[in-house]
C-alpha cells in the first residue's frame, strides 16, 4: 500500500518541512545551521534566551513556536528523533550571553541524553545555562517518579509563560523559578482513537481495534494502558479532566488554563465538545478557566486522538498568558 | 463499525460545537441567538460591519475568525448545511446600522438561496447589505461561468481583507469594490488522498483507493475529476500551483500570498513540504510571496488533504493583510 501522505523522497522530510516553514512564516522565523530554527529578528543580548530541541514529525512543534513572547530557538531532530548533543550545542553557542539560556527539555530518553551532553559542554565552555525537564504526563499515574513520567504537549504553555518573562527582562533565577513553578502545577493526558504511520518507514504505528480508544497514549504510540470500548466525549472529557485535576491540585477559587491538543486527524469540531465538558466541570468545582486553547500544537502524524493539558496558574502565570506572543503558532496580540 | 469521534449525541454537534468554542476563546467571541457567533467586544456601530454563513463540520472555519479586523457575525447550519434564511436575517438585524453590512456567501446552492432570502427581507426592511460572494475553486476550469465555481477556503483570505477595511474606517462601497477586486484575484483547488465519515450518520464522503489521490475534491467530497495514482509533494504542489498562476493572473513582479489548508488529516509537516516547492515555484516566475500560512482552516472532517489558495495581492491588500486581527484561528499583532 503506498502511504497516503505528501511527501518526496523520506530521507528529505526533515530538511524539507524546515524549509517550508520558515519560507512560509519568514516574517516570524528563519532556519540557520540547517536544524536549528531562530527568530527572525532576534531579541535584545541583555534578555535570557529560551531554547528547546525535540524530533520533528510533530508540527507545529516544536519550531512553531519560535518568536516574540516565546523561544528564541528550537533545534530540529530527525522524524520522532531527538537531535544530537552537537546541534544543541550550537544552538546554545548562538545565544551565549551573560543573561543566560533556559533550555527546555522534553521528557524522553533521546532529548535528555543530548540535553545533558550538550548542557555539560556548553558549561564547560562559559556558556550559563538553566535546564528545565517537562515531565507532566500523568497516564503511568500521578505519584510516582517524575522521571517516569513523559514530556507531552504541555511544553507548550511553558514555553508561553517563560518565553513573556523573559521578554519582560527578569532574570535567569526568576524566569526558572517561574517556569518550574508552572510545570508542577500542570499535567497532561491522552487518548488515540487510531494508529498513523510513520513517514519515513510507512510503519505503523499503535494498531487499535475498530471500537476501541485508549486513554494515555504517548506521543510515539506508546501505551499507555488505558483501553476501553470508544466513549462518549463526555465521558471522556470527565474520565480526562478528574484525573488532571487531582494532578494539578486545582481547586475552587484556582485560576485554571485548558488546553486541547488535536494530535491529528481528530477535528476541531470534536476537539470543542470536549472542551466544552471538561471547562464546564471544572465551573462545577469553582475553578475559574482563563481562555484556552483548541488546537493542533504537538501532533503525531494523522492519529486520531488528544492530549488535555491542564494548568493550574498562579496570578503572575495569567498575566505572562495574555503577554504579546508572536511565533507563527501562537500570536497574542 | 464505531465512528472513530469523541462525540455525545449527533443531533447535538452543533450546539456543542459553538458552546465549546465560545467557553474556550471567551475573550475573543461569544454565542449570541443559539447559532450566531458575534465578537465578545463589539466594534463601533459607525464602521461597516461583516457577516458570514456557512455549515458546521469545517471548523475552525467559519465561526473561528470572528474576531476583531475579521468578521463581526458568523451564522452557523447545521454539520454539513447552510443556515435557514431566518436565520441569517437575524444576524443582519443585530447588526443594522448607518455604515451598512457586508455579507459574505460561499458559493454553495444552500448558502445562496439563504443569504438570497435573507438579503431580499432585509433590504425591504431597511437594512443596508451588500453580498460579496466567493466563487473561486477552479476545479471545473478557470474560464467557466463563476456561478459554475464553488466557494472554498478563499473566503477567509478575503474575511482578513474586507475586516480590516472596515475596521479602517472604510465605507462600505470602498470595502466591496477592494472585496471584489480580491475575489477576482484568488483561486483555489483541492486536493484530496482519502475520504471520511458523515459526524453524524456515519456515513463515508469520497472513497479513495488506496494508491490514488483526487485534485479538484470539494469540500464534501464532492468529485473534481483529477484522479491520478499518489505523485509525490513537489509534483502535487507543480500540478496545483500552475493553473492557479493561470486562474489568478499573477506575474513576475507581483505580491501574492499563498495559504496550504489541510482540511483534516494531513499533517502540517507535508503542507509545509507542499509549501516549500509552491512557493519556490512562484519565485522561479518573479512572484513576491508576502509571509503565507499553512494551517486547518476551513476543513472536510478527518480527510486526508488540503486546499492551495493563491492570491494575487494589490498594494492594498498587502497592507490590509498586515494590519491587526484578533479572531480565535487568524491573529496578527
Amino acid at each position: 500500500m503506498a502511504m497516503k501522505k505528501f511527501l518526496n523522497d523520506p530521507a528529505n522530510i526533515t530538511k524539507e518541512l524546515l524549509e517550508g516553514m520558515t519560507a512560509c512564516y519568514s516574517n516570524k522565523v528563519k532556519l540557520v545551521n540547517e536544524k536549528i530554527v531562530v527568530r527572525a529578528a532576534p531579541k535584545c543580548e541583555c534578555k535570557v534566551a529560551i531554547v528547546s530541541l525535540g524530533g520533528t514529525g510533530h508540527e507545529p512543534a516544536i519550531s512553531g513556536f519560535v518568536g516574540e513572547g516565546m523561544l528564541d530557538a528550537s533545534v530540529a531532530g530527525d522524524i520522532f528523533a531527538a537531535p544530537g548533543a552537537p546541534k544543541v550545542l550550537e544552538a546554545l553557542r548562538l545565544f551565549k550571553r551573560e543573561a543566560g539560556i533556559i533550555l527546555v527539555t522534553l521528557n524522553h530518553a533521546g532529548d535528555r541524553m543530548s540535553a545533558n551532553k550538550a548542557l555539560r559542554d556548553a558549561q564547560k565552555e562559559g556558556i550559563k545555562v538553566m535546564e528545565i525537564v517537562t515531565q507532566e504526563d500523568i497516564s503511568a499515574g500521578i505519584d510516582i517518579d517524575p522521571e517516569e513520567k513523559r514530556g507531552l504537549g504541555g511544553c507548550i504553555p511553558l514555553f508561553k509563560v517563560i518565553g513573556a518573562a523573559a521578554e519582560q527582562g527578569k532574570n535567569i533565577d526568576e524566569i526558572y523559578e517561574i517556569g518550574q513553578r508552572f510545570n508542577k502545577q500542570m499535567a497532561t493526558l491522552a487518548v488515540a482513537m487510531t494508529g498513523c504511520t510513520h513517514p519515513q518507514n510507512g510503519g505503523v504505528i499503535a494498531v487499535l481495534p475498530e471500537d476501541e480508544m485508549e486513554i494515555g497514549m504517548g506521543q510515539h504510540g506508546e501505551a499507555g494502558g488505558g483501553r476501553s470500548k470508544i466513549l462518549t466525549a463526555d465521558e471522556t472529557a470527565a474520565k480526562m479532566i478528574a484525573p488532571l485535576m487531582k494532578a494539578t491540585g486545582v481547586k475552587a477559587g484556582d485560576a485554571a488554563m485548558l488546553i486541547v491538543n488535536g494530535v491529528g486527524a481528530t477535528t476541531l469540531m470534536e476537539m470543542f465538545v470536549v472542551y466544552r465538558k471538561a471547562a464546564a466541570l471544572l465551573a462545577e468545582k469553582g475553578v475559574k478557566t482563563v481562555p484556552g486553547i483548541c488546537d493542533e500544537l504537538l501532533t503525531v502524524q494523522e492519529m486520531a486522538g488528544f492530549q488535555m493539558i491542564l494548568c493550574k496558574l498562579d496570578p503572575d502565570h495569567v498575566e505572562l498568558m495574555k503577554a504579546t506572543a508572536n511565533s507563527p503558532y501562537w500570536t497574542v496580540n
